[in-house]
């Protein structure tokens, strides 16, 4: 069992997003479309304010996502790095559609991501990246 | 932003094991054949024992995890639905392997994860469960 807790890959992935608020603020700039502290903050587990500003600085320190300061104010995007935790969350939504029967899961979308993994990772990464174009391209440009 | 709280899939699996000592006691159970409670203890990690008593109790009343009762005392096993997290488990060992360079990560099982995820899925499902036989027969015998 002894090992060199720095070094473990699952520690480390833990120590940068292993709390519900870290993993809450990726899944709302996934999949709804958050993008501003307001976003953040109004979202239905109702975070408080100094844990947003802690997760959110996190976050940003370990470069998961990017703040963004334009006319309209501060906007936070994921960065690489943090969009590459997308076939994460979708296990934990496949995972919660299976175990949880009262999840507003979107289970279309779940069930989509079993049959074909790879055209749901990449039409979600097209759409975060800002990528136009039709996902029936995804063979031949698909992004890292 | 507006959803319900209790019906939000992710936020649904995070209430169950979104900390970070609860992915860990999973990830001791899962690949590093930890199945007592001085196991779980001993890990590098250095779990508090009240939180180690709270976290086995709740991924419990979850059933994620079951006591089972030896004469050699009481051990701890993965469920189905514990054992279900095996791709959510690989993703963030595959995520750490590309993110962080100082990571002790298996990358010859991450790069066999990427390439052949099925197979790599079915092989450590078998350990788990205790199955003997060749992976050959994943294609017929897979378990869900």
């Amino acid at each position: 069992m002894r090992r060199r807790k720095s070094d473990d890959p699952i520690h480390h992935a833990l120590t940068i997003f292993g709390d519900a608020w870290s993993l809450l603020i990726v899944r709302d700039l996934m999949f709804h479309e958050a993008r501003t502290w307001s976003d953040f903050a109004s979202a239905e587990e109702g975070i408080a304010t100094n844990v947003l500003a802690d997760r959110l600085s996190r976050l940003q320190a370990h470069g998961l996502i990017r703040l963004e300061r334009t006319l309209a104010g501060r906007s936070y995007r994921l960065t690489h790095k943090g969009l590459a935790l997308l076939p994460l969350m979708l296990e934990l939504m496949a995972w919660s559609e299976k175990y949880d029967r009262h999840s507003s899961v979107d289970r279309a979308l779940v069930r989509r991501f079993r049959k074909d993994r790879e055209r749901v990772l990449y039409e979600h990464r097209a759409r975060l990246l800002g990528v136009r174009g039709s996902p029936a391209s995804a063979g031949t440009s698909r992004r890292p």
